[in-house]
C-alpha cells in the first residue's frame, strides 16, 4: 500500500529539551562529534493510492492536526 | 553542518496506541482514505562532517540509545 510520510520537527528558534536531552548524554555514552541534536516525529499515512487530493488532504491534516504550526515545522513526502 | 537523519518507527508486528488515536481521530476530522498510520521519531544529528567512521558511530548509538531494538526498527540517512 502506498505510503506517505510527515516529518515534524520542532522549528530551529523553539527549545528542543528532548533533542538537548539526547545531546548531553552523549559524551557519557562515549559518542563524541555530534554537535547537536533535534528530536521530531514522523508519522506514516498508508493510502489507497497516491493522488493529488489525497496529496492535499494530507498537507491539510499535518497543518491542522500532526503538527502544532506556532513551534513545529512539517514536511509531506511520498517516499519512504 | 552536515546532518545524518535517524528514522525509529515502531515493528509492525507491535501495537501503535500514538498511531492508532491519530488513525480514529481522522474521520472525526473529515479525514477519509487513511487505511493506517504509524508514528515514530525522527532525529537530527549535525556532525562536522560525515565519514564512514561517524556512521558507524551513529549506527550503534541508533541501536544501543536512539531506538529500543525490542519493539522498534531505524534507519540512518544521510540526505534531509
Amino acid at each position: 500500500m502506498p505510503r506517505i510520510v510527515v516529518d515534524v520537527m520542532p522549528k530551529p528558534e523553539i527549545l528542543d529539551p528532548q533533542g538537548k536531552a539526547v545531546l548531553g548524554a552523549l559524551p557519557r555514552l562515549g559518542f563524541t562529534g555530534v554537535a547537536d541534536v533535534r528530536q521530531g516525529k514522523r508519522f506514516e499515512l498508508e493510502v489507497a493510492e497516491i493522488t493529488d487530493a489525497v496529496l492535499a488532504d494530507v498537507e491539510k491534516l499535518a497543518e491542522t492536526f500532526l503538527a502544532n504550526t506556532v513551534i513545529e515545522n512539517f514536511v509531506v513526502r511520498t517516499d519512504a
